[in-house]
């Protein structure tokens, strides 16, 4: 079965929407912030803890998975989610991200993408149809395009030869494409240019996604033009697909990009900070490691609702995170993905309300950057 | 209160002994593993998961806790239990142990300890009274006296003094102590002479501790010289109070330890050979990290109780070793620690059956070493 979007409410205001979608491992609404587990791992948490933290679709990375275990031992073990014993919903990205930060320039050829394995040096070439050829082993609920991932700056002349590299790619890889389990994306990329992010929209949707996702963002681009890439593209993008934008999590980001009309979001923000001590907070991001937690006997946030909050206080995690103990980083990785969990859910009853720009008022009012 | 031992039922063949004890914070039955919590964390577990793996009660470190974060910091925190969020009973240790792997020969005075900080090399000197003060703050269930642990090989001159030391420190440490909802134990010293075992036993039991440890194993003896220590102890220690043996935990040594009278055992064992990639089973350790594990699609062990063997493969613990995932760690320090806990039910049961030698003859026929 493919997966299903349904709306269950847009906002009045704004491109906001409340919807839900249903997939083969269960139905999940949307907004939603979907944590990262890259190597088949949400880094420190337990498959239970995800469920825990409300996280309604996980990530995993097509490109760690092929070069470790690889593909085809994730497919003898019955797919991802017996791999890992995770029962909700996974998406699989390209490898495209991953693979363009290793290449060079010169490696981007019509047929794929040429680099070096960041485990031993090995000469590896992905290409449309291998990504989604891995995917389809993976046997994740959701499969992702194999595009070209342009980073900022740019030029447009670059942008546009660019787009027309992703819609071949899209189709290669759409043309192979072989698991009637599984959903496959196509990816808008044409950076800021609203004419390029439409023309890409348009040849995407001839060829029929079953969602679409909203590229070429998280890649050290300013937040307005983040936010018009989000703009131009959401705006021809048809209202009956669920739409991801790749790599934000910023909490700020996620509010103006959900006013945009985004559905999904993932980024490894919330276990990367968690890593180092970091916690999301209503008043902005602390640093647990700061002495001045040393004695603080209070939750990270009084009414946080997450496992860390209810049982443990700033200073046992101060200590583990000066002790380097793996609990400490466990327990911040929980807190900062149910926060932003809950800020996805914050928002679908704001768009219920029809009360979104209100509610990203207040969260401004509260949060220092 | 104090600390209570009851003897459940004595093997008929051996000196194994069936009993519990009970705690502030709970009652548990010996023959018993206690798992190490350095750091106020048993490490990568949370303390559900002690609870799951049935660890009828846990040791933390008084040196790395009065070092980092400070005994004070703990005591304002509500004591060691409300610190770290542990329900059950815990155990700690004098200091010793660490103090004296870090201290030069000439550094053992009369006084205490002169050692240097493994976090800064801040000259510190730990003495029986300190070690007793630190505790106190700590608040942990069961408390030691500072001893002085003679490492292997050494001369019976130098152990005939350290004996008489390490009384007149258990004796200072006791007239000092102040926590009558904490225990207190005498630590049985006197290396491999019966004599001085049955002497420092003699001495310790004059002054009424709430029951009793054996201290200088684990310090690079032979086992047959260990199980002697062991024997020379358990054979002059009063039958109504508990016996704990310090810093053991191999399988066979957990074994023949409890034939020969001891119901508590501890060791970081578990968690650090998880850490790289270890697991006990049935048949031997293994080494999760070799290569024809890849494609192992089955539990570490088939019928194990664990929250690892329950959910998660051969295969994918590999992975997620390789790949220097925590959850691996975690996955296999709860095995571990469940394999231990485990063994001492069935020594339990075995002495209810007075079949501990024929359990150990079986344990034997299975076990590589």
């Amino acid at each position: 079965m493919k997966i299903k979007y349904e709306l269950i409410k847009g906002e009045k205001n704004t491109k906001a929407r409340h919807g839900k979608l249903i997939t083969n491992h269960g139905t999940f609404e949307t907004p939603m912030f979907m944590p990262v587990g890259t190597q088949a791992t949400v880094k420190t948490l337990s498959v239970e803890e995800l469920y825990d933290v409300n996280a309604g679709i996980i990530l995993a990375n097509t490109y760690h998975l092929w070069l470790r275990p690889g593909e085809d031992i994730v497919a003898k073990a019955g797919g991802l989610h017996k791999f890992m014993n995770y029962k909700g919903p996974i998406l699989t990205d390209s490898g495209g991200f991953q693979v363009f930060s290793l290449a060079k320039p010169k490696d981007i050829t019509e047929e794929g993408v040429m680099f070096k394995s960041h485990l031993n040096g090995d000469k590896l070439l992905l290409t449309p149809e291998k990504s989604i050829e891995i995917q389809n082993k993976l046997d994740s609920d959701i499969a992702m395009s194999f595009d070209e991932c342009v980073g900022f700056p740019h030029t447009r002349k670059y942008v546009e030869e660019s787009v027309e590299r992703t819609l071949r790619w899209a189709k290669r890889g759409k043309d192979v494409f072989n698991n009637e389990n599984q959903s496959l994306f196509g990816i808008v990329q044409g950076a800021e240019y609203e004419d390029l992010r439409k023309h890409c929209v348009e040849e995407l949707v001839k060829m029929d996604f079953d969602g679409y996702s909203i590229g070429g963002t998280a890649v050290g681009e300013p937040k307005d033009v983040q936010y018009q890439q989000v703009e131009y593209s959401c705006k021809y993008l048809p209202e009956d697909k669920v739409r991801y934008l790749m790599g934000v999590g910023d909490p700020i980001d996620i509010i103006e990009n959900v006013i945009r009309g985004v559905d999904i979001f993932d980024c490894v923000m919330p276990t990367r900070l968690a890593r180092h001590g970091h916690a999301y907070t209503k008043y902005g991001k602390i640093n647990l490691k700061n002495k001045k937690f040393e004695e603080d006997f209070t939750p990270i946030e009084e009414h946080c609702d997450c496992y860390a909050c209810k049982s443990y206080t700033k200073a046992y995690i101060h200590h583990l995170i000066k002790a380097e103990e793996t609990l400490g980083a466990r327990l911040l990785s929980i807190h900062n993905i149910r926060y932003l969990t809950r800020l996805t859910e914050d928002l679908r009853k704001a768009i219920d309300e029809d009360k979104i720009l209100e509610y990203k008022e207040e969260f401004l009012k509260n949060y220092k950057f």
